[in-house]
């Protein structure tokens, strides 16, 4: 059956294509299943107006009131006619007609499919559930096309569904805690983008970022005093369902819980004083499973917290814990000893055994990361995999139900483009259908080590919308290049929605200038991307909780679009030269040759940029070299060894990391140089 | 008494004065009382840490602690050793030393004087209470200062203290509602410039915007779901008082009462169909006095809503009653006669007496608009006036204390200059020391008619930072040039805050110009203003609560930077005319000029941007006016009459309105044409 699927999603997908080549001015994302042209634009004009026909849930009039402002914000048009949809507005020929069968139930695998027919007189939806109301607005507001008459949505007809049912963003906000106006506007990104899962990780070993009423140690004495009220909580979780949006709560135990045992040491391995962790990476605290007293705690714990969220689902973490505090207490060895457990991970298992059914009697599925994957673990869990494709593969042959998440870290500065080609079920890995069905989705994951409510949406928008399309558009859809047009037309929705991905940027840049012009900065920064993976933080000690996030670093996004454009130039270019391209490209060099003056006058008045010093000389001297060897190329002229062996020590040196940067355009220009040289 | 205060006040704001002339970098906003430089300036390394003596409010160390975060975000040191300000730290050596003697108690007229004292060792800051304390965290931020080294507090000693005690910032969350994240950064904004009165106007015909439990309607059916619940209530007056600042609250009665009679049309003078009203102005609904029921109506609303605010203060509004609903109404025209009520304001006044003790009765002191201020009103209120000097000083007169807001009025959209030439005791009014001293102080006025959260902040920063200046600083301190400069370098330390002032109008460009470049919409974007005073909303009925405010006239921004400085080159010019000037004018116009064709370009990707069309045009055309007058004026040659005349339409043309914008440069370029024609 579900090669049946896949076969019509790849004829639906070649259709689609087909379309995008032929009319470039559409920027949906996700791609729907299926989209072709019927030549009957409607054109938006002051009497635009919602009906809704049906039996939806009361979330689509708001929903629908909220797409009609968004609307209005977005051509200028006044449509104060309406100033809400309400169970009136049921006119059969109003310009957008919702046909919406029935509430949508926010659980797992619940109908999101859809339909728009536009024709010249109205927009029709219709949908099995408002889930699927709700996704189609968001397709209209992106297909708000304009010509010299104004705007209108184009003729076409879509029937689109998601590929697979987990669509989600896992938001961290215990490392760095993120206030509810960060998760609600991220919410409105996900909602934009058609994600329907926010996993919030609200514990780890720097705090414990939820109000509890049974254990209030937690709050008071585990969070610094920065945490969520259960009225907070309900709040984040109420906007999540307005927009269509599961909300799963992660508490992480048995490692990871230094600030749970700062409130109840009692339940520790080891005895010790606990502080809350200032640093960010894998420690020894962790709770002690022998400890019988641990259990009803843990009841209590998750009892009071699956309460707060009404998802199925309950994360119980159990990542990296490195077994240390087990392996050197004398009572837990005995206790491992006597019931024949070899290695520490088998007392875990042992604990994750004790932990399910008090998971079950809160009437929640358990999930986990891929650690808690250990033999002899039933299979009614979830597996979130991150530690890479064995595990992922290993826990869908052994017919546990799985969440990829492993080549969707955000946090880890990568491009849009790895995660985009990062197939959940890719051929190469011979997953029978069984398997694949057992593929629930994936996470895209922002863990915050290094992320504040200030830069946070720069690292989770606009590149988290590819991760988006992968999980909801059909496989067949690939197309690395079409998917950065896209994304870019998506990044300016998403910043009408109040995202700050954009112009967090600006600000930041206006703050390191300390009121200079910050045009030499930015043209620095556009080449700059913070170091990647697990390099900016060296050995973990050089950020804690307290350090400041307004940076060189933390101006300077991931993927960068500049350095991406001149690499394809110069690509171009080495492949066919050409005088255009030749300037493009030489404009470009000289920009950034002659930039560092401009920037060493910045310095003067502002001692924090001194840390891009280096990079900045460093640039002007690679775009030197650049230039040397176009030179060279242009007038069909061999360098010598000896330039090349000179300029390969300024590559070499443009490769340096400063202010935890690395500049992006050292590969093409070296690309150049090497050129020069044959 | 008075008097001897002012003359020292005379006295150090000279010194200040001739300090500032001396010393060109420091930027502090508002001014101190007194400031003295000692030529011993603190360096600030990693090694900077906060200590506190005495025995401040818990309240200081948490801002001393968010005092460390901003310091190092600014600087880019990691203060990463104190995590926290504790009362663990009390070493004397510390490198800045807080030294407060009591809590500060948020009433009128609390102590809230600090002095600073810097050494090449230390910083030391002494107040009574720990509000001065706070104030003097924020000067010390404002006076962070660079060289070739790095970061440092300049040698200097402060004696500061406020010159009124109440120093106001009205937001009005009725017209359009502020979420809680809104009314927290404005918060923090008012801290930056030692504002200490937040006064919320909570209801109006427009919605009730608190959750009530004893008359729950009014959330229910009179706010369109658009409201804060008790808890936001006690988050934002919380987080006030964190940072000094009282809570006010306004709920505004008889009149502007639509949304409460739309919950309670029992108390409503006419019996109506009441509805939320759409639009905004001056509307005739007004509860009815003689409806003996109506108070203990107004005890329970007030009793729940006081209890909600801890503030001494409670103001009931009581402004722009149009009377028609009374002298239409029988019995109310015959209670009216019966009692001897010449004038409708008599029954209001009336109306006030009762209400008077309802008020007096929950604790609070009752304030209102100058309306209230009717012959028979007692004295123990507080008059805010509104609408001109006489009314204020006229309450003076009659023994009421006030408090300013005529010529306070932000949302009017006129310069920061305007704003800070409005002395509240001017010189001219000759009023009595005791008549002085009954002035409370004075309140900025952001009435969000054509506000929303994303454009509000620009609306209220930087220009009210000249207010709060006008109202902290020494009578004496008046230098506008003085006050630009040092606005520029506070609206840079706001958005370092949070504030969206400067950034939203990226954002907006970007959206305005659909995804095409910004770069010729900001040149015209540049020198406009939005319509002033209540021009802009044209007869009241053009924008409703649903109208989109994402256009050319919210892009623009008031007291455009721009436009003064072009206003003041042109002046220089005509008064001594020099090469360097009549270059730098004409670079300016021939960039004016040039831009049409590019605006053009925009417009055909961009149709919202059609309202500007003309203004891009009218500019060009001015432009290329202000280049031929500069060429005439350049050869000492006199323009014909001809000339004159035809110029003369295209600067009438230019002062035409487009897209509910003026341009703000065409006053230069008429004077420069006109002396082409002497």
């Amino acid at each position: 059956m579900m090669k049946k699927t896949l076969l019509a999603w790849t004829f639906l997908a070649i259709t689609l294509l087909g379309q995008a080549q032929v009319n470039n001015t559409y920027s949906l994302m996700p791609v729907p299943a299926q989209l072709t042209e019927n030549g009957q634009p409607l054109a938006i004009t002051a009497a635009f107006k919602v009906s809704v026909k049906g039996r939806p849930d009361a979330r689509l009039y708001a929903e629908a009131s909220r797409f009609v402002r968004r609307l209005s914000n977005k051509t200028g048009i006044f449509l104060d006619k309406q100033g809400y949809v309400t169970t009136a507005d049921t006119a059969l020929d109003a310009p957008l007609l919702l046909q919406v069968q029935r509430p949508g139930k926010l659980v797992l695998g619940e109908n999101e499919a859809y339909t728009i027919t536009t024709t010249t007189k109205q927009v029709l939806v219709t949908a099995v559930t408002d889930l699927g109301a709700i996704h189609a607005l968001e397709t209209l507001l992106q297909l708000v096309s304009t010509n010299n008459r104004g705007y209108y949505i184009p003729g076409v007809a879509i029937n689109d569904r998601p590929r697979f049912a987990w669509r989600g963003l896992l938001l961290d906000v215990a490392l760095h805690f993120m206030p509810v106006e960060v998760v609600k506007r991220t919410l409105d990104g996900m909602a934009a983008v058609k994600m329907n899962v926010l996993h919030l990780h609200l514990c780890n070993d720097q705090g414990f970022r939820v109000e509890s009423k049974v254990l209030p140690r937690l709050q008071q004495v585990a969070a610094d005093g920065i945490f969520y009220t259960q009225a907070q909580v309900r709040e984040m979780v109420g906007y999540a369902a307005q927009r269509g949006i599961r909300v799963v709560p992660e508490f992480v135990v048995p490692a990871h819980t230094t600030a749970i045992l700062k409130a109840y040491p009692e339940y520790a391995s080891v005895p010790r004083k606990y502080t809350l962790q200032r640093y960010f990476g894998v420690f020894d605290p962790v709770m002690d499973p022998t400890n019988e007293q641990l259990y009803p705690f843990l009841e209590k714990l998750y009892t009071e917290m699956a309460s707060l969220f009404p998802d199925a689902y309950l994360h119980i973490g159990g990542d990296e814990n490195t077994g240390k505090d087990w392996l050197n207490t004398p009572h837990i060895k005995a206790f491992m000893q006597a019931h024949g457990m070899a290695k520490y991970m088998d007392l875990q298992t042992y604990f994750n055994r004790r932990l399910l059914p008090i998971i079950r009697k809160t009437g929640k599925t358990m999930m986990g990361w891929d650690e808690i994957l250990q033999p002899g673990v039933p299979k009614n869990i979830v597996i979130e995999s991150w530690r890479g494709n064995d595990a992922y593969y290993s826990s869908l042959r052994q017919g546990y139900q799985a969440i990829l998440s492993y080549g969707y870290y955000i946090d880890l500065i990568q491009p849009a483009s790895y995660h985009y080609q990062n197939e959940p079920a890719p051929d190469s890995a011979h997953l029978t259908a069984d398997e694949v069905k057992r593929i629930l989705g994936g996470e895209a994951t922002m863990w915050s080590e290094l992320v504040t409510p200030l830069t946070v949406d720069s690292r989770i928008w606009p590149r988290t919308a590819a991760i988006a399309e992968r999980l909801w558009s059909p496989k067949t859809v690939t197309d690395v290049d079409d998917m950065y047009r896209r994304l870019n037309a998506v990044s300016l929705h998403l910043e009408a929605l109040g995202l700050q991905h954009q112009l967090y940027k600006q600000m930041l840049l206006r703050q390191l200038a300390n009121g200079g012009n910050t045009q030499a900065l930015e043209v620095l920064v556009n080449v700059l991307e913070p170091l990647k993976i697990y390099e900016r933080n060296e050995g973990d000690t050089m950020y804690s909780v307290f350090s400041p996030f307004t940076k060189l670093a933390d101006v300077a996004t991931p993927d960068q679009a500049l350095p991406r454009q001149f690499a394809k130039q110069v690509e171009g270019y080495l492949a066919a030269p050409n005088a255009a391209l030749e300037d493009t490209i030489a404009q470009q060099l000289t920009l950034w040759r002659d930039n560092d003056a401009a920037f060493k006058q910045l310095l003067n008045n502002s001692p924090v940029l001194g840390e891009a010093a280096a990079l900045s000389e460093h640039l002007a001297q690679l775009a030197a070299a650049g230039l040397e060897a176009l030179t060279y190329l242009h007038g069909h002229t061999k360098a010598s060894a000896h330039w090349l062996q000179q300029k390969q020590a300024t590559i070499t040196k443009a490769r340096q990391q400063g202010g935890r940067c690395e500049i992006q355009v050292v590969d093409p220009v070296a690309r150049l140089v090497a050129k020069a040289g044959e």
